[in-house]
């Protein structure tokens, strides 16, 4: 359940960043499924699960082809399309850094592990996403957006180690992480940037 | 032999892509081999093979380097590049497909994860030629480009289980992808785009 | 003692990177993290090491975020920090190219292996660094890159066939790819580049 919510949150996500990027029909599709798909396939190759699983998933796959086609009819605005990607982004953070996590304590790798193959596996789709797109990362120049994925994933492996891990601590998890994300974007939370560079006078 | 016509067809797309961009020798041929290579690996990383049987192959190495420095010494027009480096690439893309889906098959992975293990280890090379020269990869922007691939890996797995497949067959297939490929960029294909997106006033 | 050198120079040359983009103080962060343990992940995987050591490596990560807050606290001109991004990356290649190797050698893997594992794994954490910062890899645009990683990795592979390799031996290797880096920095050697490729005219 939660992985299908990532995969077509994520999916989204790509579909429309193909749809701001003006690809055609077929290039929407392959980036959908790269953005739903890539993180689980990079989950699935730190923990030596060979082939990834995400590649015999075929309702993860119809899901991601759905999403694609959807995002491919959506028309409007650029603006209202930049909005659109941001928060289909964001649910797919929350979602995949949890599932990711637990999969990876399933496997016998909790601590450390968990929580870096969980923020890995959140942050990679959209990663793919964008580098593939021609676009610099949203995790390197967006604030705050690693930063709720990762504590949404040591606060999973914290429930797990508590024993007090059930579906609402799940779904609270992943809302928090959803929440946290979409507080940052609307209120803009900033994060400190380097100084300026001064530019070198050339010599003469 | 199919892999080495892959090989040799994706290092020339490599090194032309390099001679574009004007890289230097060596950048070409870094070029050169990981745009013939980097399909492989990913294949095996995705089969679990390590290490990747591409690491250990000189033959390979070498056809690279010499398909690298050809591609080097070519001089000519732009679009005369830009043609070369279309073709070259739908060799690639149409050797790697076939060969890929059968090494999965061999590998006890018959089927859909084949089928796409395939079609990643057919992109894939060219993916990351197109990311590396800063380019956005060619399997979003042109159309008809990872189908004919997909079409072609699954038309081996479906002779596979027929009992049908032969050294015939295999040339047929890969014959098939590169011709579908190479129609479809001499009559320009295409396949929908989205609607353009209306930008938004500046609200003042 | 090695191993550290590299995460920590490679760090820094993410940070800069970082910095240079005018990254927030998170992007710089999360870059120099992937340029100090990128390429060990990536070692890993290509010699089935799951989950990868770097994910788990709790001082190399630590390295890492105190190298990229020392990169965000850099102040000065925009040519001196691109100075130093060079020079921390030859160091940091230096350092991984004989690691690498070294572990590759000591996971069985001895020869052609070895040193094709060292070459990506030196390369290969800048090469995410300049992709994810929407760069062209240093690799593919500047004279005289892989070649002295990957003549170190040769002779780290001779000197333990030879028997020869101990600490001075170590350190000698990792100087010497270091100083060639340097001196190719230096004194601007060059390679040869393609011929300028002439413009059609367009068909009237």
């Amino acid at each position: 359940m939660l992985d299908f919510l990532g995969v077509f949150a994520f999916a989204i996500s790509g579909g429309l960043v193909g749809v701001r990027r003006r690809f055609d029909v077929f290039g929407i599709l392959v980036l959908a499924l790269v953005t739903a798909l890539g993180g689980g396939v990079v989950r699935d190759l730190l923990l030596g699960i060979t082939p990834p699983t995400n590649l015999t998933n075929l309702p993860y796959m119809a899901t991601s082809v759905v999403a694609g086609l959807i995002a491919f009819r959506f028309s409007g605005s650029l603006e209202r399309v930049r909005r659109f990607i941001l928060l289909a982004d964001a649910a797919g953070l929350g979602a995949f850094a949890i599932s990711a996590t637990m999969i990876a304590i399933q496997h016998g790798h909790p601590g450390i592990e968990a929580i870096l193959v969980g923020t890995i596996t959140a942050i990679g789709g959209g990663m793919m996403r964008d580098v593939f797109a021609g676009l610099v990362p949203s995790v390197l120049t967006q604030d705050v957006y690693a930063l709720p994925a990762l504590f949404g994933c040591m606060a999973t492996d914290l429930c797990v180690r508590l024993g007090v891990f059930n579906t609402v601590a799940l779904w609270t998890l992943v809302a928090l992480v959803f929440g946290v994300r979409v507080l940052a974007l609307r209120f803009h939370w900033q994060v400190p940037k380097p100084k300026r560079l001064t530019r070198d006078e050339p010599t003469q």
